[in-house]
């Protein structure tokens, strides 16, 4: 295998863009990657798009044909990746592959979701298509309800509390704030005599025990990357980001099939395998991107992936550990709590993140000092498919 | 780059399976290709699945994962490729380049589509939903449509003639008599005084100049493969078959925007591509798989790979020459047109083909003798993203 380095990254500002077509979104994050990339007059060989729900939210399908029109990058190579919520991971994994083999020079990964498209119960419904199509769909079940049920055993299991989840909402809100490129643009606050509208006292029950800030936003966005083989990236201006480690696994469709529903064995395996990869342990990252679709998801990955211990994750969350500053910074970007959660473009935007963090070019109020290896997560179903990369800046 | 080998190969009937789901489809071609390759209790690494619609016609998304479940071959890796009419060849591509990047060993790739769910203009508008957002889909335009105006260019440019596009009528669907994956189970004939059901004469116009049995049918089916490295390969029962080359290339979305409309660019750079990878010239294949959804698309597709010059190839269909026995063998199988053309499915379904025509493992009356070089090409949207794979019997 050839390594792998990402020269180039671009994303566009997530929340509701409903001037744009999908296509005008993909089309705009690829560019501010290829224009990161400095590459000049050279094109590249392929392109991977990320994305779940052309055809059913857009009515389009062979949407990587389109973009390739669009950009004008004929004849390079093109197709679409889709994952459920971890579509962008998989394009990810698949250009790095693409790469790695030698077949491919220069590769653009973009993803991108437009899911405004449809708002209330038909954005939860279009999610839930990723759901068992005997065992679930039919009986209703929803993301959202399966997180709710995850989170009580969680609880229970581990004593998780509200104040724990809270403190992920918290953090990630107020990050959110300080990202150019994020959905939500206001700071939660825990309420007073006159209760702010995003007071969590004004945070209604969602999927008990989840509330309204437990959930991410439903959002449009895209986001992308440029790779090529790293020594080909070592000609170019900015510090090339290696793509380290990747792991991938997969898990039951369903949770009740699980020997232990809390024990996300997928993250476990993922991980295990881009640490692996990379030679790197844990405590070698110095910033995470974690799939905290709902609250409890980023506690529980933050324990799956070996950052704290099976219970620990929702203390470390409340005491500070995973915020700016502390001893494992997580969801800096906002994470899709507030970054949001077009969820083509989740997995690709979690990357452009990390280099963004790794190549130290972020405002101080969010740089993670000094970093050098980061970690993304990226969870498909709920925990059936999930990846994970390690990220290394490469020293010059 | 590592050598990558088939060493399974299966599929299912085509044609109507109202009894089956998609995920029955996909888990039956693939258990077949997994018995087929003998490995006895070695799982694969990772999965590939070519696909189209799951999300538009079975309101189903994450097939990957759940095909994955189904099989119970977790935790091995899995995503949906999807590429229009190419999706099958794109998850072939995919599987190919995992394998050579020497990231996974052993690959199950399997595309399928259950496209009788939707029947008469829901289907045809299905299909469509490959055009251009904004320049085709919303002014009616289909693919018929799109060959139609195709075939009278050619028509017009090359002499290509009604008799020309009969030849490949008749010769895939009197094949696909004789295939027992294929839809179309009767043959054609020229009619006579008391007209057959399947006669010529009651050929009614579908897009001027083509008539029903220019077009292939709308079906259900599913194909399988099994990928490992050549040298991993050698060591099994049936005889590897060699993915020697691969090549793939876009075009502008609209036939409108090109040059010359009659020029499949993007067919001739994939097969050139292909060819130029195994190291072989078109007249070194001793069997092919052409994507005839159209049957001029089987006539302009023998012309752009290099079979036969410009103009050349309706003549030669005329004339027996890609008949079985005859200097250039084309779609044996009986092509999209008889086999069947459930587009997630074709681009595997191609290769399948060549693979048991290069173990020669077919009877007689569809066997190509002494058949050692193969090529498929699987053609996404009007042209603008095809895929070309050379297969070659490795000797022992």
């Amino acid at each position: 295998m050839r390594d792998v380095a990402i020269i180039g990254a671009g994303m566009i500002p997530f929340g509701r863009r409903d001037e744009d077509t999908l296509m005008d979104m993909l089309a705009y994050a690829s560019l501010k990657a290829l224009d990161d990339a400095g590459l000049g007059d050279k094109s590249v060989d392929a392109v991977y798009v990320g994305n779940m729900g052309g055809g059913m939210l857009q009515r389009q399908t062979a949407i990587a044909s389109s973009l390739v029109d669009r950009l004008n990058l004929m004849p390079a190579a093109a197709e679409t990746v889709e994952n459920g919520p971890a579509s962008g991971g998989s394009a990810v994994k698949n250009g790095l592959l693409a790469v790695a083999s030698g077949y491919y020079d220069y590769v653009l990964v973009v993803g991108g979701e437009k899911m405004r498209e449809v708002t209330g119960w038909r954005a939860t419904d279009f999610v839930a298509t990723m759901t068992h199509p005997q065992a679930e769909y039919p009986y209703g079940i929803t993301l959202p309800g399966m997180a709710g049920m995850f989170t009580r055993l969680y609880m229970e299991k581990y004593g998780v509390t509200r104040e724990h989840l809270l403190a992920i909402s918290l953090k990630n809100q107020e990050m959110g704030t300080l990202n150019p490129y994020a959905h939500v643009e206001m700071a939660l606050d825990r309420g007073g005599i006159f209760d702010s509208p995003h007071a969590i006292v004004n945070n209604p029950t969602s999927a008990d025990p989840l509330h309204l800030y437990d959930l991410c936003p439903v959002s449009d966005g895209a986001a992308a990357l440029i790779l090529c083989p790293l020594e080909m990236a070592k000609k170019l201006a900015k510090p090339p980001i290696l793509i380290a480690g990747f792991g991938q696994a997969t898990d039951t469709q369903t949770l009740q099939e699980r020997d232990d529903p809390t024990d996300l064995k997928a993250v476990t395996l993922a991980a295990q395998k881009a640490f692996e990869m990379a030679k790197l342990k844990p405590g070698d990252i110095h910033v995470a991107e974690l799939h905290d679709a709902f609250t409890i998801l980023e506690i529980a990955e933050s324990e799956h992936v070996g950052f704290f211990k099976k219970g620990e994750g929702g203390k470390a969350a409340a005491a500070g550990k995973t915020r700016l500053g502390g001893q494992m910074p997580i969801n800096i970007s906002g994470g899709l709590k507030a970054r949001g959660h077009p969820v083509g473009a989740t997995g690709v935007a979690q990357v452009v993140d990390i280099v963004f963090q790794l190549r130290h070019e972020l405002p101080k109020n969010r740089q993670v000092q000094k970093a050098e290896n980061g970690l993304t997560v990226n969870f498909g179903g709920f925990g059936n498919n999930v990846l994970a990369f390690v990220l290394r800046r490469v020293q010059s």
